[in-house]
């Protein structure tokens, strides 16, 4: 700094930039000089092709600092009002317990971790997820729960197919309970058209009238009605149909459980297990079925396995479902999950145990049981003849009024329509709440108590008959951690199992574990943020709108695109949206038969599986040897399918890390053809500020806003996966029947919906927003220099140890690089798999291993990562390659040495030792890891015995006891 | 629960007792059993003797759950308004950086922790307090520093009291800068009155004008002024007073530093390092001196010493300067200290760096110098010559309506009197809020940019001479942690480091390590507590008032006495300021001459120190056989002394861990003899519901806020401490220079201050209202016997292994119980430290050792501490005894086990091992160690090596590169 600088400097503007980017201005020339470049500018000339280079900075306001920019969107948030929302729908106010919201919800050991792919060291959320899926198995009686989905009405989407796998009907009607909530339906329509099902819909007992492979019922239902289901579920299932019932976790802590009532799937959403509403999100769906049907399961399954040693292990089971290997045949597209969330609410569990949920759920659903009391005495009619917590009544022509008032005292109720209001209670509902909300519709004021008194013996509201009476939560695990401080030391014992970005970097190639900024995480606890049910009328929302409005005309700026919808919340969602869009759009120009997909071979498996989803036949390309787009092919496959062809779906830069120079010729191409073009947004960080997906040529493009846009991993989720598209597709995105996305002047109006909520997981969105606000413009652009700076660097670094696969024109690698383990295995045996676990033993979490190809890793460092990190992966990289030389040269057998027998725990160096390599040698390997000693809890996981002896609930154990 | 339950039943108003007391319902059964006792009714009448038994249950609200209490604090909050407070006077408004305020402040690793006696689990925060060290040093100039006092003003005072402990001088004159803050005089002149100094108040040039033992300069000083004070320095030394210089640390940045003017000792605030102002407080002040003075210095100094393996570690240095080892002779009263704040100023250095601190203080400077100069262009007055953030203005008779336009406008300007106004900028303070100012005060409008342009070369505001030229921070620790990523991996490796309540029970006797809920820490994040000035008008701080109110209330109800104080920001400042209250109301009898204090053998040694900084001569008692106060020496001193008696301080229960039975009649001797009785309240929560100071007889007493009612101990502190008193005493609390304390109505009006904040560590208040608020005097009282029903489980489990050395009449402990271990150190040579080691192995945190009997150690469980928790540690004391037992069995050497090599690390079981027990034996002692290990950083420390090789800075180590 020179003496004397201007105001302007002092004032330090930028100073997110320099947070957030790893490299010091410093460090930059050393990096440089490593890679052999003579500037960042050079570098980036080098990397990326100049046809596709932005002609100008991004159109985006200067940085502003941490604190300006926290003020601007409290200021934007202080216009939500926040009433007390008795919408119902699905979305129930709920208290999140303290010890949760500040040592999960905003702890980065937590926040920060991703998914538990490399389980030796995430045996704690893994933990979590198993009380998870208990709770869930437990509360709905069913015999395995996966560790959660994306939302209530996805859920029931993926029910619907898997019932198409798992029915031996060959009907291609699916019947959906017209009582379901309407968002549900919305999108199971929407899903259900391009699979080429057929919906009916009735009352349960209409359900098996005609043949149907399958039915969904709602329980409570959207009326808030409660019926015994196991005549309907009886029914469907004698004809050969798979019964599905959507139901409310609160409720089934008092009702008999759909698997009690013979169903075959059960689903919902636990966002009421202590997860504030948020506008509508992020919040985990619950997916539960017979143990028989295990295969059938949509998403992520966490099981229970052994390690080396024999001890219980847990790990994700029965991967080979998944997109990432299945891909088209897949059972679903669904990768992110909602695992932060998942934790959240089975610790809800854990933390009030069976016996603190039963009173929380008596108590709501005596609230409603007095409330329809004193309705029914002062002469309202209440439409319901059983209910949990939600009541409808008859108003007739008085119902605007009462709507009025009680929106002017401080409740959003539901309008119904044709005079009827719906009331739905919650946990956070009070006595005071009731007896205003009496005297708000019945005009009169009631002693709770005595009324209680009189009528707490008789429930006619909920009778016996509709009530479990089966224990619920009966493992330890529900059952020890009811004091706070128990609960604390729960939460910290797991969170000390897992390796997170508050240990290190996590240089995970296509998933871009970037920085997740604490100014960013702030705003998603404030209660304006928070609390805001989804269905609340919009002029309560304001504050939403505008910071949405914003984030949606920044992300256009970026992306070059005309439109953008947040409503996918996930990458695979916004791909699937992408491609709704797409096939809408032909289909409104009379070319609905458009139905071939090109993807080329190194795609995400997500790929196939999303367009799969839309009814598309997909069509490989083949890769040059250089790892491109095999131009020719693609030219040969596009002609040859012209009269089909749908889209192409591409990554870019593409997933072997390098920018095609070809990527525009391949854009003409398909267009040339009649197709659009998708891009998957996986790469978008290595585009932002230098190139976008518009000038590309892409039509449409999903943004993974938890990669790109400094949304933390969470463990697993939550993702959200907005799309941009050009102004042809703008009217074929997605609309919401409930709560319409874009008012009145957007063309997308009336199209189904992709998600539950309209515009996605809306509570997390400020984290992008303020993202994009502190590093501006300028930043960003930054960021993605740097990202291809530190991915050079370590490249340059590595290669003399392990050959980088694919390079571009100038022999630089994009914000990722692949380094080959081919030729290691076939000298030694030493396979990718086992420098991934002895990069743990270093304190490292692996890159990517075996994606895009087999037998190879693939770093992506990001731009969050200083010289000082990436120098101490670069020297566990090294050092691991001179421990294989080791087994080159004989000194250590090929099947006992540092790498096969990796991670290394404290109990392999507290046994007996008889390797041939030391105890330092195994745990401390470099200097540093001395100073931060990060232990894997278990030793390596067997995955075939875990999906053999397949075990996926919580073990009874009494290990953690004295 | 019976079925159907009344709605009061489910609203579980009570939740949050079931959440703070560890023992469940179902525990205490068993409990009482292993106890022997028939219910909790009768332990409880078996062990508080029944005359001192309230005779009503506590006049306090009913218990409010946790979101019920939270909303009710938020809307206290709410009438709380935040201005930009301009006002300066050593408070300045400040950005807490985020990655901070999540990951240390909002942190239970780090906010739970317990002062750093056992250095081998508290590396993390020992190194915190090295680096805030070192910051100071790297500041001041000086060559040592402590590692933080209470506030600045009493900083001030312990300069004032060291000075007198080194000056040559047999002068009892102390000089003090008339331009030092008013607070700080305030203080001043309350210490030098019992310490018989006189003051002498000038302009620093007249500070050598006669004999005087030491000078105190502010720098820059109350009217924003800046001296170079080499001139006074020189000439005060020459006579042979010691200097002392109150210094900004941000001033510092810039500024020459009070060691090259060759001061003696500096000292301050750190608050504008990144902690909120809080209507101030907790933060931490420094202290430091030159390397001569080490010993002189008071409070806790962290020092380099070395472990056992010969390895670098830290831990409290010279401790023997300590009222815990000299009691009376101690240096100062201080033991808790500001750690936690000390750790975030010292984390705010190491965040910015050297570069990043200049740019901060630069813009500070500049904005204010660009005020200066468009004022002076304006023809406004400034009164200063020279200045760093703070001007005054005289602005004659337009000075009123000049403050009200600006306070219409959102700034907070001090009111000097006389036509002046001062305005000091602050880190938050924009160039927006500069050029409102101006147009403010003059009128104008100025383009900023142009007038930095005229004056940013030529700053006659802060001229060469007086600027520093030296290089600061420049050891790597302030150089590397730039990013957030390398901060926060930073933070959690340190966190890592120690053990705190997140992990296992702290059993500290006599500190009372109870739970420190979540819903507590939440509001003194809130900015309507965290921002307010301490001296802005009252009318913005009316939420503080109110919640002020209530607390005081309701610690008048639980303690019985007739008035709160709340000033005094630590126990000790606690028993200083009632002493001070007791000696002032002699005085006001004509009885100014009582100076005699008794104290029991047992107490604690704050109580001696405490009495002697008031002038008291210390007249000790003996305890009787069993521990307890022997009543017939009592009464001899009392009745020898009866002319001088001022006062006896005394515990209760005692610091042996019994409720005495002849506590009133204690008490009545003393007052017959014209005495007044002061109540430690170390032990109030072993009161609290079951008896009362006021009933018990004490007049004065003061009460640890970071014991009793639930603020954490932050690692070491922040405390505090407000007495409570009989009306008789109640005009003689302190009040406060600047901001009154208690208005016209109340009886202290114009009392000396003690602390300098009016109200004390305000900021942290609110976690004792939601502690009370929570609880309600239900779960109060309910605590009280927990905490006595699990120390009697532990002693009753313990006592075949351990003998207990005091019990009460019916052989019942109070709240703690004190583990003799004399016997086995006679027969094997065991010492209580090596069992305190031993613990760390079993994932324990030691008891209090060696207090207040030399060889035992007392364990003190809390109510919050779950019968699983003790039984573990009763597991592991039991092992421990059983390990013991090889070593009298000869199996074991007595100088080769496992408790002498306590506590064990990785770099043990790495090693060669040549040891007669297993390694397993070594780290893995009870199975429910295995599966939540938690390892010492270091190996046993050496204490003597450490003080005999006194280094209390950083190590320049490159240990963590890689």
């Amino acid at each position: 700094m020179p003496s004397n600088p201007p105001l302007s400097a002092l004032e330090n503007r930028e100073e997110f930039i320099a947070r957030h980017i790893g490299p010091s201005p410093d460090d930059v020339p050393a990096m440089l000089e490593a890679i052999g470049a003579t500037s960042l500018d050079a570098l980036i000339a080098q990397t990326v092709p100049a046809a596709i280079r932005l002609p100008a900075p991004l159109p985006l306001a200067e940085p502003r600092p941490e604190a300006e920019a926290l003020a601007a969107l409290k200021s934007i948030a202080a216009k939500n009002r926040i009433n007390k929302s008795l919408i119902g729908m699905g979305y129930a106010d709920t208290l999140t317990p303290a010890v949760i919201l500040r040592n999960v919800l905003e702890n980065p050991g937590w926040y920060t971790a991703y998914t538990p792919y490399q389980a030796e060291i995430a045996q704690g959320r893994l933990e979590a997820l198993l009380n998870y899926q208990q709770m869930v198995i437990d509360l709905t009686g069913m015999e395995l729960a996966n560790a959660s989905l994306l939302d209530e009405a996805t859920a029931a989407a993926e029910a619907m197919t898997m019932a198409r796998r798992i029915s031996k009907s060959k009907s291609n009607l699916f019947f959906v309970d017209a009582d379901c909530f309407p968002q549900t339906i919305d999108v199971l329509k929407t899903r259900a058209g391009f699979f080429g099902f057929e919906l009916i819909f009735g009352a349960p007992e209409e359900a098996a009238q005609q043949e149907i492979f399958g039915a969904l019922f709602q329980y409570p239902n959207d009326a808030g009605e409660i019926a015994n289901l196991s005549g309907p579920i009886a029914a469907v299932k004698s004809r050969g149909g798979v019964t599905a019932v959507a139901a409310d976790p609160m409720a089934l802590v008092l009702l008999k459980s759909p698997g009690e009532m013979g169903a075959d799937i059960a689903l919902g959403s636990t966002q009421r297990f202590g997860i504030p509403m948020g506008f509508g999100g992020p919040h985990a769906a619950f997916f539960a079925t017979r143990d028989e049907h295990k295969r059938s399961v949509p998403g992520r399954i966490i099981g229970v396995s052994v390690d080396a040693r024999g001890k219980t292990a847990l790990r994700m089971a029965l991967q080979t479902r998944e997109q990432h290997i299945r891909r088209e045949k897949a059972n679903s597209n669904i990768c992110t999950s909602q695992v932060l969330l998942a934790n959240m609410a089975g610790m809800y569990a854990v933390y009030h145990g069976p016996r603190g949920l039963r009173t929380i759920a008596e108590r709501i659903h005596r609230l409603a049981a007095l409330f329809a009391e004193a309705m029914q005495r002062a002469g309202v009619v209440v439409l319901n003849k059983h209910a949990f917590d939600t009541l409808r009544l008859d108003l007739g022509p008085k119902a605007p009024s009462v709507y009025q008032a009680a929106l002017a005292a401080g409740y959003n109720l539901r309008q119904v329509g044709g005079g009827v209001l719906a009331v739905a209670f919650n946990e956070k509902t009070t006595r005071d709440d009731v007896a205003a909300l009496i005297r708000l519709v019945a005009g009169v004021g009631v002693d709770l108590d005595v009324l209680d008194e009189q009528v707490r013996q008789q429930d006619a509201l909920l009778p016996g008959s509709l009530r479990r009476s089966d224990a619920i939560l009966t493992h330890p695990v529900f059952n020890r951690h009811h004091t706070e401080h128990e609960m604390l030391r729960y939460l910290k014992r797991l969170q000390n199992k897992d390796l997170a970005l508050d240990h290190s970097m996590i240089s995970l190639g296509s998933c871009t574990m970037k920085l997740n900024a604490a100014s960013e995480m702030i705003p998603i606890s404030w209660p304006e943020f928070a609390d805001l049910h989804p269905f609340a009328p919009l002029d309560q929302a304001q504050g939403y709108m505008e910071m949405i409005g914003g984030l949606e005309n920044w992300l256009q700026a970026i992306t070059g695109f005309d439109a953008v919808s947040l409503q996918s919340n996930s990458g695979a969602q916004g791909e699937y949206a992408g491609i709704v869009a797409i096939r809408r759009y032909h289909a409104s120009r009379g070319e609905a038969h458009r139905d071939v997909c090109l993807i080329p071979k190194s795609a995400h498996g997500t790929n196939p599986a999303s367009a799969q989803m839309c009814g598309l036949e997909i069509v490989v390309v083949d890769c040059d040897e250089n790892g491109n787009v095999d131009v020719a092919d693609l030219a040969a496959k596009a002609e040859r399918h012209a009269d089909r062809l749908a889209c192409l779906m591409i990554t870019y830069p593409s997933t072997h890390g390098v920018f095609e120079e070809a990527v525009r010729d391949v854009c003409a191409i398909v267009h040339a053809h009649g197709g659009q073009v998708y891009m998957d947004g996986a790469n978008l960080n290595a585009q932002v500020g230098l190139t976008s997906p518009a000038l590309i040529g892409a039509d449409v493009s999903h943004m993974n806003l938890h990669k790109t846009f400094a949304i933390p991993h969470g463990g697993g989720g939550p993702g959200m996966g907005p799309i941009g598209v050009k102004a042809h597709l703008a009217p074929f995105m997605a609309d919401h029947v409930v709560q319409p996305t874009g008012g009145a002047q957007r063309p997308n109006r009336g199209q189904g919906a992709v998600s539950a909520a309209p515009w996605g997981s809306a509570s997390i969105l400020p984290i992008s927003w303020m993202y994009i606000a502190m590093l501006g413009g300028k930043g960003l652009k930054r960021a993605t220099e740097t990202a291809i700076l530190n991915a050079n660097y370590v490249a340059a670094r590595l290669r003399e140890h392990y050959p980088v696969l694919y390079t571009g024109r100038n022999g630089r690698v994009a914000h990722e690089c692949i380094l080959d383990i081919r030729p290691i295995k076939a000298a030694t045996g030493i396979a990718e798999i086992d420098i991934a676990k002895r990069l743990m033993d270093y304190g490292f979490h692996a890159p990517t291993v075996s994606f895009p190809v087999a037998g190879t890793i693939m770093v992506e460092p990001t731009e969050s990562e200083s010289k000082a990190e990436l120098d101490r992966f670069i020297a566990a990289m090294a050092a691991i390659r001179e421990e294989i030389r080791k087994i080159e040269q004989g000194v250590w057998p090929a099947d006992d040495n540092p790498l096969k027998h990796a991670p290394h725990t404290q109990a392999d160096v507290i046994a007996e030792w008889d390797r041939p390599y030391s105890r330092e040698e195994a745990v401390f390997p470099l200097p540093y890891v001395r100073e931060n000693k990060f232990w894997p809890s278990v030793n390596r996981i067997d995955d075939v015995y875990g999906d053999r002896n397949l075990f996926c609930a919580c073990v009874r154990t009494e290990a953690y006891s004295s």
